[in-house]
């Protein structure tokens, strides 16, 4: 924690900022060690102060070495009010502020209070000390993959005829829990036949049938780090189309996997993946994205695809989920975490790739 | 949906403003019928759009009746240059916008491609009509409510010494989503022994013993809307300062209900609960709020106590939920989900509120 502080203060200085005001939790959990939801922080000079109410104080105080931490009375201080007097007490003059990570018309009622500071929206700031990952924060996400992995498993017992999706997804959410998974990563994605297609669909009342792919998109937590795993089957014996769909995805993640050899730009591996795709018959049916940054969030930096090309750096850890999806007939997609450590990709899913029959 | 959207026209009209841009997911689904997550609506005159891209463009045009599905592009053009367009083609000068639901930095970047329309701030448009709710949307809660009791009592099956507070909360989520619920209406609190002083606490691998407090804080989703209610129980033979502290918060919370035979400032009823808290010999351990609106979202408008003074009005759903905190000792809290009708007051939670030994 000390040394992720030292490296916000470094850059404060580089950038004639005297001041950093956070609002985005897992910024300041990152930061601070303070892993409830609701926490003002403010970094001014080489003091950082955790603002929080009774809900919380006892908790920060126990998990927050380098802060210090400040319990506000809510009926008789704004938020706002405590943090004009502690810019007022360090005489900050120049303030870097969250702008991704509060709302414009809170910013608005807020910046009134501070009349004296000059307050500069500042994106990035500690995302982009979170964009790689060190030992105990792979440890962490690797741990979440293995919890997925093993639950999907267990899962699998419960796949018979007749099964709706809402059983299986809420079964595969149980058996993580047994497991020690803070929660689901994200709203389970359990999808059966054409339903597989809908990229962000919610599980209902479809039964399985004979012949049905299932898509299950989800994942553990653990530590507050997200794991997120996509597998698609078949229920029975695959008809020719299918293993036609699924070989291509496959191929698709083997050639993004391979191009991931070193640190490369993502739309490198972006066009690896579309190279396979966009041989096949199916082409036109393939996802837009192929990938994104996993931790904290589920959704981090560095997105992969769709525009985007940003470098895919060692101890980044990544999703690698090319897919095909075909209105009316269904969809695959096959999803893994990877990292690229300094023996070579290590990928943290360990669940089997190959098409699997039920 | 389109009364509600005729309603938002005329206030709309009546405060002189031509447009309105919503970026709030459940308040676009209280419009629009739209219940996926990644769209923005534009309300233009009498015309409505909805707009989204592939991945959520099928499922749109199945759940909106009234507003028109734009599928845009998110390569090809930005969110904010579609805005622009359709502002320009409807020749819009004043247009109201949800600044509560928008980033800072994400505002300053939309607004620079409208320079011809003036864009005005404006809270609580969609959240007014939200405030109070029609027969379906108690009728989903109710739903809701019937499934966490019902889970409850399922889960109580596997109270034993020894147990978890992580495996009994995952228990409880399994239960929910067995009987239909789409998900935990937010991260369950399940807290033993002294843990349940902690307002907020994260179930985790405390054990069950004797003598212990059990406090579960849960909920249910039906359509889109929550369940929030609160039980504690003790395991074992309970003694006399839990029953005592027990007996407290029961009576505060049914003094709040009993103030709520009519529509009422939520002060009052806060008031009646506070009343029997301060005659107890723990009166300064009490919480500092007195409950919420719930409905779309689990915490919602109005809010009760803590400073906050809004009317509770005949079909407002709040939640009542006073407790008692004891650092160190543990806390007890009974909350359930109440709606004032034109029978009088009806509890959507059923689940009994007396002390339960286990």
């Amino acid at each position: 924690m000390t040394e992720r502080l030292n490296t916000i203060i470094k850059t404060l200085n580089s950038e004639q900022l005297d001041g950093f005001l956070l609002f985005d939790a897992n910024n300041i959990t990152y930061l601070s060690g303070f892993t409830g939801h609701a926490a003002t922080a403010l970094v001014l000079g080489q003091h950082a102060y955790l603002l929080t109410d009774y809900r919380y104080f006892e908790q920060a105080k126990a998990e927050c070495s380098v802060f210090e931490v400040i319990c506000r009375d809510r009926i008789k201080q704004s938020l706002a009010e405590l943090i004009a007097e502690l810019l007022l007490k360090h005489g900050i003059r120049r303030l870097a502020f969250e702008a991704d990570h509060i709302s414009h018309s809170a910013w608005l009622g807020m910046q009134t209070h501070w009349p004296e500071t000059d307050a500069v929206p500042f994106s990035r700031l500690v995302e982009d000390l979170r964009y790689t990952k060190d030992d105990g924060e792979i440890a962490s996400i690797q741990q979440a993959a293995k919890i997925a992995d093993d639950a999907l498993h267990e899962m699998l017992k419960s796949v018979k005829a007749g099964v709706t999706e809402r059983e299986l997804a809420a079964e595969l959410e149980y058996q993580m829990a047994q497991r020690g998974s803070q929660g689901p990563s994200f709203d389970t994605i359990m999808l059966m036949a054409e339903r597989s297609a809908l990229p962000h669909g919610v599980p209902g009342d479809r039964q399985l049938q004979h012949g049905d792919l299932l898509l299950i998109d989800f994942g553990a937590v653990v530590n507050g780090y997200h794991s997120d795993m996509t597998r698609t089957f078949v229920f029975g014996q695959a008809d020719e189309k299918q293993r036609t769909v699924y070989q291509t995805v496959l191929g698709a993640q083997q050639a993004a996997m391979d191009a991931l050899s070193e640190e490369v730009e993502g739309l490198k591996l972006h066009q690896a993946s579309q190279h396979i795709l966009n041989q096949s018959p199916y082409a036109k049916y393939q996802g837009e994205g192929l990938g994104h940054g996993l931790g904290m969030d589920v959704h981090e930096l560095p997105f992969i695809g769709m525009g985007k090309n940003l470098m895919v750096k060692r101890n980044c850890v990544i999703t690698i989920e090319p897919g095909i999806y075909i209105p009316g007939w269904g969809g695959v997609r096959v999803e893994d975490d990877v990292v690229l450590t300094d023996n070579g990709l290590v990928q943290l899913t360990q669940f089997p790739r190959e098409m699997i029959e039920l």
